[in-house]
This record gives structure tokens, C-alpha cells and sequence, in this order.
């Protein structure tokens, strides 16, 4: 081992109110570990141990298992010395056996996407000396089978070697439980646990032809590999590719002593929350299972207790359990255990003193012992968020520029879905009931398997994901899906947290749902439901409907408008939207827009009535013909403009003049032609040699934009006319409207000064038949990468540039967005996009050409309004990005304009 | 005026073997201008004059016509005094009257393109005073009457004034000599002459509302605001584009006084060259017209006299004149006037000695006294071009790098444009016979109208434009043409000289065969052709032939083949060629190039045999079925392989692989379909799903290039197979095969890197299965712009780049190559575009990415070689550019080569 190896500290200790690491340190021992030591620093009762760090992850899978092995040996040993000495137990000894668990702590949470091996350190002599020295022999065994199970399943992946989808010991487990006539894991004695160990064994065997091994260190170190390895399991990747994690930041190990909540009566294990994380609301909440293990509680098995008296009170109600049972099976902590509560109030308000923050914590109660396990920010919902944040900040527990830090602009977006319509949800009566696990409202087509989810999705469908419970290998279905629905698990169950993390609706435990996979169909007091099948799920309520339930949106004050003011104070970029009709440019300003980005003139002329006299201007023979259909068509459009600019009274509207090409306005069906050549008195023949002429092979690089304007200036001029002259009209009437107008797919500079004098012209010459001016800018897109290149010649004659990144990514990839899903999944399957460029600001390349176009910009005009009007405008990281270029303003739709409030305002106070 | 005005030198004098300007003053005097000073300083008897610069044609667009005359007047006074002393004559005086000229003189001489003004000074007075001067009544009245049609016409627009093509005094003139019953001008009387001056007066006063001007100031200013003004006829601007003369140039004025060549017998006018323009010979030839103008000679309504003997004797053989007619009605200028012929020789000597170059000169005769009027540089055919460069080089009178300088890359191609099949030719006899005005061999169709040339060469015909004559208007018909042939004119006639500067083959002066443009006929020897007939002409010999004759490829041997050795020594650029098949590469050897530098392996995909295969491959439906089809594919690939790396045997083969969208592969007739259906054994409506699923929007912008290789390698593999197979197979018969793998349309380094790595790890499997290695390189085309802005990253993994600039200019400026028709036209004729950037590389926008991707590329990774493989690779001036950038090598079509060679060598020299 050479000196610099030496050097490196792989190993961090922790436990006995000490710690060789801090709170601060995540990216080096993953958030879990991290906490570990920082709650060992302030004196809550973690069970020792160790943390291997995030970097020797990377170095495995260049080392190799033998070769980090090596390098790891002398730390981990000291390690385990460190436990052993605080814990008075022995590592594989006989008689005083110390065992551990190993658990992966990524640098953030992962929530059920990683292996954990517990109870390492057992074999056939050592559970001998458990049974001793526990005085629980049922205890013992029933350790080794949970750990012969874990770590046959994690480290030998025994199940790997069968075909069938039912876990290998699960069969043995059940197989066992029918012959004992039993119905629970507990009502098995020891001997039927003695005689499931050596079934396991043997079935390992069996399978892998290897023996399970009975040396603890070769137990710890295969453990401590595999969760290296899972770091690449396929569902991790899954995950980290929907959080945006790192591939290289790698995953830290855990090794702990053990602790067990499943030593009798007086154990337990349970999880809880500082405050709600579905509300935010400051209340302290979680659940716990009496004799049983951490994994018990999340794996929504048996249906868990709540820890407070109140907490219990409440779930009793929307369960429909009455006092004198809830009492009896389903006691608070408060009430089963009060001094153990108090001393875990008494943490609760010391974490979240010491952290600041919402926590979620997991402990463990070993024969009336409390030992917190771990700690963490906790994951919570949008409205948790905000409110959690803003209660924060009035508590003074935090600052505005903490509060907006903690704000994830994407969860903003949770807030802005659609509730049900009331008046409907008042008529409608539930067919059944769960636990509320994820807030929201959603409506959709039942199906039962993850697959179907993603597949139906892909055909333009909107699903409600309905299964018995969740694993981590539903992922892709319930984000494919608008809602999850499970019959078994508690508040804290897989599909609740995933849920949560998502910002999806969600209900679990709906236990008088009986969900039949195989057949694809549910059942509810006899009634069946088949794939397919309309169902609406209120998951803020725990309400199932049968059908669909009209939604409403959601209301923007209290907290979420208090958050929007201080994204707002705290942001340098203003946000506008992108809206063509008065009815969603109100709708813009109602969730913030100061001003509209980008109005599409074109949808305009898809009407009915104006369709007609636009298809008689493309199909006119020449100039004359063409002002003649165009004299039609400017009182509508002026018609259009004044709804618009008055919406938007007082703030910038930026007009888009003419911008597809003009084959798409014609009809392509016969009936449509031949009444549309009746019209134009000519013949079908002619009328589809004029459609012909004007298809295109690639109209996405066509004559569209600027292209028409040019060939045909009296459409510029025709629609300049009617902008500016609405806006005169508006003035007249004491309104103050604000037009820009917007030139498209400018590549040269030529272009550009061609179009925008023909649109300054038009309007002087306005100006001077109605003896009255307004003011008004001139602009352009820069969506063609040759703009961005001569951006400084451009930017001379134009009032401002809006990118255009929409059109910019197809051009700067060469993808066409109509085509691209040809090889778009394979791409992000294969790692070769990180994601779709469409969906997120391609940085690297597209990005390039936008700080070149903005430098370039400036360069010759200084004062440049810069501002983005691409469907990027409404993407956080995007935001940001546009941000880092000195934007001015971004502009998205009106639903995004929150988030990008918020990304804005994240972004410049991060500096 | 103030004092910054008074500073600038606006007018140049010269005469009298002395002058203000010198020779290499063009871009202030123009070419014609600063001659005229050159050869008055080397003593040739030049009519004195003066040069207004060419900066006061752009002053004149900004100060307008009175101003531009208040800031010239001082000048323009002092330079009629100055001519006015050397002449001994008075301009505007009645008794012994001076004559003006006024003549443009662009920097580039721009033939027949602007406006002449001639005996300026003349009026109802003057005439009287120049009859009594020179004693000739009918000169006097002559010039008087040519004066007025020439003024009323280039100063006064008369001809605008009527919706008739006719000229309006030719109508007069017509209509007098039918009066008269005569056939010429000169048979016209004095009394004629003078009905036809006030005739002429009568009808501009009738059209204009306005009198003749009578002021000879007034006629001397007007004249010198004409030539500003016609610098911006449309068919000035139609030629500066088509010769790449920039607009803001501007042209000079030259006011000379006037000497004439129509003063009677002892009169003439005439051009001389002092080498062959067409053919290049070192003979010094000419045509003269006795008793003419120089206008006459050029203008080709009377058949010019040769200037030399021999040339006569020559002439008369080709148009089939005996001896004696010839000595009657022909006689050269060496017999004619001899002493004046020796002296014309002294000069054309001390000129070609002075300016080491080729001269094109005009003189006149004025009783027995020679004036040389203007020297140039002689406009030349390809051919003439390089023998004078090499003999000139021989001689000693120039350098290497002169001769390269002198040679334009352009031009080279004419040498390379075939000519007609010589047992072909053996074997066709001629319907007529006219002079060989431009060499070259052409073939199409018969059209009478330069519109109607464009027309037809627009839907993809080709066209010989046969006229009686041609005239600047025709230009553009002329560009369009394959050829061209007149009945009228002579080997300087417009149609001649406009010829021979295309590189374009005409024939002019075909007496033989009657035009008539309304009806759309010629008429030879009674027989009629139709407009449609098909013709060919040789432009080498003046031959006319009925039908197609078949034309073979020019020899590269002689001066052209050292002209290219010369290229190649001074150049530092590689020239490849784009070559598919074993005969195109050998056709590339030939014409010098040293690799191929886009080899597209699609092209073999569909022949007879192989198109099958591909098509089952595409609708394979899983990769089994695919690698089935590919096994097909293999040998056949393999076998194209071998035979173009063995043409190319020593120099690198780059093999792009399969980029087009696979739909273009498939049948799109219900025929084609439902024989693939039955070979397929699927039902027809399957395969035509499969065929709609494969269609895209914008298939440019589709699943094609690396992204097939990406989503389906089992075909990257099978390419990459045969690639290396074949060059093993070529190894092992002793033949030295380069083969380099090129991706193409790679985004994004992740796409490279993974199509690398399945082309390297194929071969490594291929060397390991043969035991055997051999040299290769796998590079990528930068063609998509996001491409060139990560060219740093994909450098890395990249032994070479190639651009291909034709993607790169669809993506970059947004324009699909297939559909910019409908726009392109409009953009080139607005100026928006300054030339069709698919043709000429843009290297404002364009060609930023591309030094973008060479300057990232060499970045990380400076040894990389880097070419261009787009058609810009044969254009001159993007050839510039890529020297300029620091390409290693430029690719094009065979034919290109040669003159991408030039190209790269003159760009070097220049340094």
C-alpha cells in the first residue's frame, strides 16, 4: 500500500455522542450517514458504527471487490473494534455476539432503491449464543431466518436463479405457515423457525450450489459489495434519471450494530415526522408496529399504529375503527409506551432545533430502549413544503433566502393542479375508502400493472395505477400513471413516500379493495371493476369514486401567494406567459405573469370564419388577390389583438407575426377541397395542384417565419395594421396597452431589417391617417442558429431578441420534435440523452448558441430586452440557465409561470 | 465648400503622354480609366480626357444629382480645359467645335453592361461648325443623328416611353431607308440625314415632353449622371452577381474627347487582342470596321474585317469566302492600311510587354491617324487562360505565383466540360456554319427567348438560346443556356465575348440560318427547326449539327496538367474527391485526387440485388430478423468495398456508413408493395403500416445517420465488417487499401462514442478471428451545429472530422435543401441573400461553426485531421476558406477536383 493510499479516510466512526463526521458532510457519507454522525454529535441514542464513504464507491467498481477489499480492510476492522468496545459484544462470538446491519446512504435519499442487509453476524453456532444471552430463543432463530432470507435475496440474488416472480424463501415462508395452520410470520415456534433455516439453506444450495456462508466477516464484506452494486441496479438507475441524481456520485455504507424492535412486547419500530408531510401542518405524527423490524412498518404488511394519541384518534375515524378496539389493537405509542414517547418528543424538537427543518426519523424501541436510528429532512408534498417553510419563517426558525432554497420549483407545480370540482364531490359517493397518502385529485382508467401504466400512457391515456401494494419495480408505471391506488400499507407504505416524492395523488390501504393482478380486475363489495374502468381518487380525503369527477383549479393564495411575493422580491428575471386568447392571458396574469411572451397570431386564423379568407389569400394567384382575402381578415385580427393587449393592460405583449407554413392552413380532405374550389371558383384540379405545390418535404425547415413575411410583405403589413390599430383603438378608450411585435425565424440580418421596416412603415404610415402614436417595439425570435451567430448584426434594428428554443434544439440537434420519438427512448435508454432536450435546456450544445446570441446581442446593443418564449421557460434548471445568460425574462405557460417564479428567485439568491 | 471637400481629388487627368492616375489605381479610376493613364505615361497616342473616380458614384447616391455636380464642377471645368488645349478645339464652340465621350469604367471591366454617351457637344449649331471643320457634311449630320439616338436613349430613357420592344429611332431610321429604298445608314443622304435629326427631335419632344437639349454643359452633365445611374440597371446588378462584384464599388466616369473611326475611307475602328482569347496562341489577331465606330464593331450588325493577314486568310476559309472576294470585300488591316498596322503592332507589344499580360485593346482611325482607345486585360476562355499562363511563364514575363494568381478556379472547369465524341463527331455532317466564338461542345434544345431559356432550364431541360443577336438583356438566358448561337455578329460580338467569360460555348455569326423569334422557328436551307428540336454546336470549330451528338471527357494532359502540378506544389491542402463506386474513384484518380473523402455506402444499397435485402432488414421486426438480412447484405458490401479501396489503392477511402432515413428505401407503388409483401410473406396492409410507420414529418430532421447505427448497431457491425474484410481480402493480393470509417450526423460525443465502439470492437473480433491487422481510422462528419459546439468532446474519441457543410447549412440556416425553391428566388433577387448558401459556403454564419468545430476539435486533440466534404469542397472561394481554418484536406466531385486544387494553391500564395 503506497503512502498517498494511506493517506485517503475511507472509514468514519460514530456512536457513544461522538463522531468523526458532520451533518455537513452528505456528498462524502450520503445523507444517512451524515445525519448518523451529526446526531451522535448531539447526543441522541444512535446505535454505533461506521460510514464508508461515497468516493469508495466509485473506487470499487474500478478496484474491484477484492482489490477495495484490500484497501478497506485495517478501517473497517478498527470499525468494528469501535462497536464491539461500545456495544460490550463480540463480532462472531459465540457466547456475546455483536451483529450488524449494512445499509447504503446515497447523498440523497433514495427511498427503497438501494440493498440493506441486516442481522449479519449470525450462523449456526452464533444464534445458539443469541438464544442465550436474549433468553429468546424464538427471537434468535427468528433473526437467522430474517437474515438467511435478506441476505440470500441481496447478496447471493438466490432469486435471480428461478423464473417465477414469487420470492424463492416467501414460498417456503408460506408454505410452511399452510402446514402449521398459522397466519402470521409470529405464530410459527421455533422449532418451525429451526426447520425454515435449514429449508433455506438447503434451497440456496440447491440453487446456487454455493453453501450460505457461516463466516461473519465474509457475511459483512459480501454485504458491504452489494449495496456497492446496487448502486447500478436498473430501478436505481430509473430513479436517479427521474431526480436528476449523478451517476458518479456513488453511494456510501453503513455498518451498525444492531438493534431489534422484535424482541417482545416491549420492542417496537416505528417512523415519524416532525410535521405532517402531506399538509405541512406542525403537528408531530408517524407509526410504529410492536415487536417488529424498521422494514416491517414501511413494507405496509400489518397495518401500523399511530405514535400519537391524537394521531390515532384521527386514523381510527377515517378508518372506521371504533375507541374500544383502536384501543385494544391499534394503541398510540403515547398510550402503549409514554415514557419512550417523551423521550421521542423530547428528540423530534431537538432534531428539527437542531436541523431547522422538517425530519424524518426511523426508531427503534429494544425492550424499552429508544435508539434513533436515523434522520432526515423529510420528503413531503408541495403544500407541505410551502407551508412547512413559510411557518418556518414566521417561527424565525429560518430566513426568506432559506426558504426559498428549500422551495423545489418542481413541486411547486403540485399546487397548481386541479382539485374536484365541490359541488360535483359533494354528489358523488365514494365506493370506497384508504388513508390519504398523497394529495391531489385524479381521474382515470384503471390499470394493474406498471407496464400497462407506461404503455397506456404512450397512447395518449390517463390511468389510475390500482395494485395490492407497491415495490421500488413500480416506479416507471406510477409515473406513468395520474394516481396510485393500493389495497394494503399504511400512510408511510412504499406507494405513499414514492407518491409523495412524485407530487402524485395517491391512496393506500384501501383494504375493502380487492385487486386481483392476474385476472386484471378489482373487486369492491362484489362489484367488479376491469381494466380500463373510469375511477377518480381524492387523495387528500382517501375517497375512491366510480367514474370521472369534473376538477377545478387550484386556488393561488395564503401561503402559495405569500411564496410567490418573495420569489418575486427575490428574482432579478420577470416572468410573462405565452397566450393567445384573452381567456389564457387572464389566466397568466392570475398566476403571475407580469406581461405575455409570445402570442401565436396563426391559431387565430384556424376559426371557423377566418379559415375561409385565409385559404383564399394562400391560394391567390398574386399581390392582388392576396390584399384582397388579407382586407378580410385584418378586422378579426384586430378584433383578436384588442382582447389580448386588453387582458394584458399595462404589461408588454409580444406578438408573433405569421410563423408555419401555409400548407397547413389548406385542407387535405376531399370533401373540404371541394367545397373549398366551389368557393374559389375554380377547379379540384387546380385546387389540388395549388396544395401540392405547397407541400413540402421538410416544412419544419420550409418557407414559414419571416420566410412568408418576406415573399409576401402585405401579410406583415396586414397584421402590423392590426396590432398597431388595435392598440390605438384601446388607447382611445383609456386603455394602456403595450404591443411588440415579434418577427420568426430571422436567420440573417437582411431578413430582419426587411421585415421590420415593412412593420415600422406600415405603422408611420398608421401613425399619420390617425394622427395619434403609441408607443410599440420591434423584435425577433432567435431560433435558427444562425441568428444566434450574427446576433451582433441583428441586434443593431431589433428592439429585443425572445429565444425561441423550441425551434433552436430541433435545429442545433437536428431533431425534428414530430420525429423524434422514433429514437428519442432508446437515446435516454441507453444514456446517450440524459433527457429529452425538448423538456430540459440542452446547456452544452443549445445553450452555447443562446450565451453567444445574448453576448453577440448586447455587444452591439446594450440595452437589449432579452427573454426566452420556448416551453424551456417554464423548466427550473432551464430558468436558471437563462438566468446565468443575464435574461430578462423568461416566458412560459401560464400554469409554469410559479415555477418559474420560483426558479428565479432560487437561482439569484444562490448568486 | 468647405475644406475637407476641397482635399479629395475627384477627377484624374490624362493625354498627351502624361496623366494625373496610374495602372494600379482601378479600384479609384476603374480599369478603363486607370489604362488610359497608364498608357498615356508610356507614350500611346490616347485621346486625352479625364477620370471621375469611382468614389464619387457613391457619393453620388448620397448627395444626389445637383449636389454631386456642385462638388465636381471646378474639377470637371479645369479637365475640358485640359483636353481642350491638347485638342486645340472648344467644347461648345460653333466654329471649331471639341466632342466629348463619356464611358463607365468599372474597377472589373463589366462588358456591354452600362452606358456610353458619344459625340457630346453637338447641337443645331455645332453640326454647321463641324460640317465646315472637317469638311464632311454627311460625318457632321451622321454623328449629329447618332448623337440624339444615343443620348435621347441611354440620358433622356425615350425608349421607356413606349410599350413596344422596337426602338424608337430605329422605327424612324427603318422607316426612312424603306422611303429612300437603301439597305444602310451610310447610304442615307446629308438632307436625310438632317429630316432624321429633327424627326428624331420631333418624337422625344412627343414622348418626353421635353427638347433635345441644346447646352453642350447641360448634355456633358447629364451624360455623367447617366453612367452613375446605370451602374444600378437590373442587368448590371444581374451581371456583377453572376461575377461576384460587389455592389458598393461603384463605377468611374471617363470623359475623353472623341476621334472617330467614321471620318470615311481613311476611318476605321476596331479591337485587337494580342494573344487568342479563345485558344490561347501567341498571335496577335483583331477585327476592324472601315468607316465605323467602334460601337459598330462590337455591336455585330456588319461583318467585321480581320486586322492581321493571316487571320483573314483564316477567316475566309471558315466562312467559305474565296481569295478574291476576301481581298475585295474583306481585306485585313495589314493590307489595307499598312503603316498604321505596323504601327498598331509596335504598340500591342509595348502594352503586352508593360502589363505582362494578355490585352484586349480598342483603336481608331481617324484619316490615317491611330488612336488606341483603352487596353485590359484580355477576357479569356479556360483554355486560353492556361496556355498564356504557362507560355508567359516559359517566356520569363511572369512568376509561378503571378501565373497562379492569374488563374481563376472557375475558369479551370471549362477545360474539364467534355466535348463531343470524335468518331461521333467524324460522322455527322454540319446543317451550318458560323464563327467558333467560345470553344466548348454543347447539346439541348432549341429555345428563341432568354426567358423561355430560364423556364426550361428551371424544369431541368437543356437548352441552346438561339438569337439573331444577343444583347445585354440576355444575360441571364445566356447563364441558363448550354450554348449559344446567332446568326448575326462577330468574334467580338456581345453574344462572344459574354460567352467566352461563362466558359460557355456559342457560336456566333451563322449567316446561314434564319431566325424568327416570334413564330419560334429557324429556318436552314429550308428546313425548319421548331422550338423543342433538338442541336448541337461545337464552340471550337462553328459547326451546327442536327440531333444529340455524344460528348467524352476533356484531356487533362499538356498546360492543364502542368498547370495542376504547379497547383499541387504550392498548395498546402489535400484534395480529395466524394467518389461511390470503383468507376467514380478511378474518374477522381484521374482528374488527381489523392482520397476519397465521402464514400456513401446507401448509393449501394439500391441496386436490383441488394434493395431486397435492405427491405426485409427494415421490416425485420426484432434484431434476429435484422442480422438475418444484414448476413445478405455483407457480402455484397464487402465486394463494393474491394473494388473502391483497390481503385484508390495508396490513398485513404472514407466510408461514411448508412445515413438516410430508412423509409427512403422502401416501395411506395402499390406494385412494388405487393411483390415485397409476397417475398415478405406478410399481407399487404401489414407492410403498408410498417411503410406509414417508418414515414416522417421532416425526415431531414428524423431517424437517420449514427441514430440508425445507435438504435439498430447490428447494422454499424455488419458495415464495419465488410469495411475491414474487404481490405484484408485487398492485403492479402498485395494492395495497399486505407479505409477510414466515418459516423455520420453525430450530435452528441455520446453518440459517437457509442458507434465507435461497436465499429472498433467489431474489428478488433475480425483481427482476432483472421490473425491478421491492418491500419484504419474511425472518425465522424460535424454536420449537425451541436456538433461543432462540442467538437472538443468529440475530438477526444475521433481520429478525423469531416464537415459536411451541407447538413450543417440546412440545419444552421433552417432551410431544407429540398424546399428552399419556393422562397430562395425571391431572397437572391431581394438581396437577402447574397448567393444560394448550398453553392457558395456562408461563411458568416455557417462557417463560424465550422471554425468553432476545427478550433474545439484541435483543442483536445491537435493532431486531428479535419476536411470538408459538403459541395462546398469544389467551390473557389469556401475552398479559401477552409485553408484559411486549417483543414488538412477539401473533398468534392471529381470534376471539382482540379479546380479545388487551384483554389487551395492560390490561397497559399497568397498567403
Amino acid at each position: 500500500m503506497d503512502t498517498t493510499e494511506a493517506k485517503t479516510k475511507r472509514v468514519y466512526q460514530f456512536g457513544n455522542k461522538t463522531a468523526d463526521g458532520k451533518g455537513f458532510m452528505k456528498p462524502l457519507l450520503g445523507g444517512k450517514g451524515a445525519n448518523l454522525a451529526e446526531m451522535s454529535r448531539i447526543g441522541l441514542p444512535v446505535p454505533p458504527g461506521f460510514t464508508i464513504t461515497t468516493e469508495v464507491c466509485t473506487e470499487y467498481h474500478e478496484l474491484g471487490k477484492e482489490g477495495v477489499i484490500n484497501v478497506l480492510r485495517p478501517e473497517v476492522r478498527e470499525g468494528v473494534k469501535f462497536i464491539e468496545d461500545i456495544m460490550g459484544a463480540t463480532f462472531g462470538d459465540r457466547d456475546n455476539p455483536l451483529l450488524l446491519s449494512v445499509r447504503s446512504g446515497a447523498r440523497d435519499s433514495m427511498p427503497g432503491m438501494m440493498d440493506t442487509v441486516l442481522d449479519i453476524g449470525l450462523n449456526d453456532t452464533v444464534v445458539e449464543g443469541l438464544a442465550k444471552k436474549s433468553g429468546k430463543p424464538h427471537f434468535a432463530w427468528d433473526s437467522y431466518r430474517r437474515f438467511i432470507q435478506m441476505y440470500g435475496d441481496v447478496v447471493m440474488k438466490v432469486n435471480r436463479h428461478v423464473l417465477t416472480d414469487t420470492d424463492v424463501f416467501e414460498e417456503i415462508l408460506d408454505k410452511m405457515k399452510d402446514e402449521k395452520g398459522v397466519k402470521t410470520d409470529q405464530e410459527l415456534s421455533t422449532e418451525d423457525l429451526k426447520k425454515l433455516v435449514s429449508l433455506y439453506k438447503e434451497r440456496i444450495k440447491e440453487l446456487t450450489e454455493t453453501d450460505f456462508p457461516q463466516e461473519p466477516a465474509e457475511q459483512l464484506w459480501n454485504s458491504i459489495i452489494a449495496v456497492f452494486e446496487s448502486w447500478h441496479t436498473p430501478r436505481a438507475i430509473v430513479y436517479r434519471k427521474l431526480n436528476n441524481i449523478p451517476e458518479e456520485w456513488g453511494t456510501a455504507v453503513n455498518v451498525q450494530a444492531m438493534v431489534y424492535g422484535n424482541m417482545g412486547e416491549r420492542s417496537a419500530s416505528g417512523v415519524a415526522f416532525t410535521r405532517d408531510a402531506a399538509t405541512g401542518e406542525n403537528i408531530f405524527n408517524g407509526e410504529y408496529l410492536i415487536d417488529a423490524q424498521g422494514e416491517d412498518v414501511v413494507a405496509g404488511i400489518r397495518t401500523p399504529h399511530q405514535i400519537t394519541l391524537e394521531g390515532s384518534k384521527r386514523w381510527a375515524k377515517l378508518a372506521q375503527v371504533d375507541e374500544e378496539e383502536r384501543k385494544k389493537n391499534y394503541s398510540s405509542l403515547e398510550e402503549y409506551m409514554p415514557e419512550v414517547y417523551q423521550e421521542l418528543v423530547k428528540y423530534e424538537h431537538e432534531l428539527e432545533d437542531h436541523f431547522s427543518d422538517m425530519q424524518d426519523l426511523e426508531f427503534t424501541i429494544q425492550e424499552d430502549k429508544l435508539w434513533i436510528l436515523q434522520t432526515r429532512n423529510g420528503k413531503r408534498t408541495g403544500e407541505a413544503m410551502v407551508r412547512i417553510g413559510m411557518e418556518m419563517l414566521d417561527e424565525g426558525r429560518i430566513d426568506e433566502v432559506t426558504l426559498l432554497g428549500r422551495i423545489d420549483p418542481k413541486k411547486v407545480e403540485e399546487l397548481l393542479h386541479p382539485i374536484f370540482d365541490h359541488d360535483a364531490l359533494a354528489k358523488a359517493t365514494p365506493i370506497a375508502k384508504g388513508l390519504p397518502a398523497s394529495p391531489g385529485a385524479a381521474t382515470g382508467q384503471i390499470v394493474f400493472h406498471s407496464e400497462d401504466a407506461e404503455i397506456w400512457k404512450a397512447d395518449g391515456k390517463e390511468v389510475i395505477l390500482v395494485r395490492t401494494e407497491t415495490s421500488p419495480e413500480d416506479l416507471a408505471g406510477m409515473d406513468a400513471a395520474r394516481g396510485i391506488l393500493t389495497s394494503r400499507g399504511g400512510m408511510t407504505c412504499h406507494a405513499a413516500i414514492v407518491a409523495r416524492g412524485m407530487g402524485k395523488c395517491c391512496i393506500s390501504g384501501a383494504g375493502s379493495i380487492h385487486v386481483d393482478g392476474d385476472k386484471k380486475v378489482m373487486t369492491i363489495d362484489g362489484k367488479v371493476y376491469e381494466e380500463g374502468s373510469w375511477i377518480s381518487i381524492n387523495g387528500t380525503t382517501g375517497h375512491v369514486f366510480e367514474g370521472k369527477i369534473p376538477t377545478k383549479a387550484a386556488e393561488l393564495t395564503g401561503n402559495f401567494g405569500r411564496l410567490i411575493e418573495l420569489a418575486d422580491k427575490h428574482s432579478k428575471m420577470k416572468v410573462h406567459a405565452n397566450a393567445d386568447t384573452p381567456e389564457t392571458a387572464r389566466a397568466a396574469r392570475d398566476f403571475g405573469a407580469e406581461g405575455i411572451g409570445l402570442c401565436r397570431t396563426e391559431h387565430m386564423f384556424f376559426e371557423e370564419d377566418r379559415i375561409a379568407a385565409m385559404r383564399e389569400m394562400i391560394l391567390s394567384e398574386d399581390e392582388d388577390g392576396r390584399r384582397k382575402a388579407l382586407e378580410k381578415l385584418l378586422p378579426m385580427q384586430r378584433s383578436d389583438f384588442e382582447g389580448i393587449l386588453k387582458a394584458m393592460e399595462g404589461y408588454p405583449v409580444t406578438i408573433r407575426l405569421l410563423d408555419p407554413p401555409l400548407h397547413e392552413f389548406l385542407p387535405h380532405d376531399e370533401t373540404s377541397q371541394k367545397e373549398m374550389a366551389k368557393n374559389l371558383g375554380i377547379t379540384l384540379e387546380k385546387l389540388r395542384e395549388k396544395v401540392d405545390d405547397l407541400r413540402e418535404v421538410n416544412p419544419m425547415l420550409g418557407h414559414r417565419g419571416c420566410r412568408l413575411g418576406n415573399t409576401y410583405p402585405e401579410i406583415t403589413q396586414m397584421q402590423a395594421r392590426a396590432i398597431i390599430e388595435a392598440a390605438l383603438n384601446l388607447k382611445s378608450k383609456g386603455v394602456n396597452a403595450k404591443p411588440e411585435i415579434m418577427i420568426p425565424l430571422t436567420g440573417t440580418v437582411e431578413e430582419f431589417k426587411m421585415q421590420a421596416d415593412i412593420v415600422r412603415n406600415e405603422i408611420k404610415n398608421i401613425f399619420i391617417e390617425r394622427h395619434e402614436e403609441i408607443e410599440f417595439k420591434v423584435g425577433t425570435m432567435i431560433e435558427v442558429p444562425r441568428a444566434a451567430l450574427v446576433a451582433d448584426q441583428i441586434a443593431k434594428y431589433a428592439d429585443f431578441f425572445s429565444f425561441g428554443t423550441n425551434d433552436l434544439t430541433q435545429m442545433t440537434f437536428g431533431y425534428s420534435r414530430d420525429d423524434i420519438g422514433k429514437f428519442l427512448p432508446i437515446y435516454l435508454d441507453k444514456n446517450i440523452l440524459k433527457e429529452d432536450p425538448f423538456e430540459v435546456l440542452d446547456q452544452e450544445g443549445v445553450g452555447q448558441l443562446v450565451m453567444t446570441g445574448v453576448q453577440k446581442g448586447r455587444s452591439t446593443h446594450p440595452k437589449l430586452t432579452v427573454g426566452i418564449c420556448g416551453e424551456h421557460g417554464g423548466e427550473p434548471r432551464s430558468v436558471e440557465f437563462c438566468h446565468t445568460v443575464g435574461m430578462n425574462y423568461v416566458s412560459c405557460s401560464p400554469f409554469r409561470v410559479p415555477i418559474a417564479k420560483v426558479a428565479a428567485a432560487k437561482v439569484n439568491i444562490q448568486g
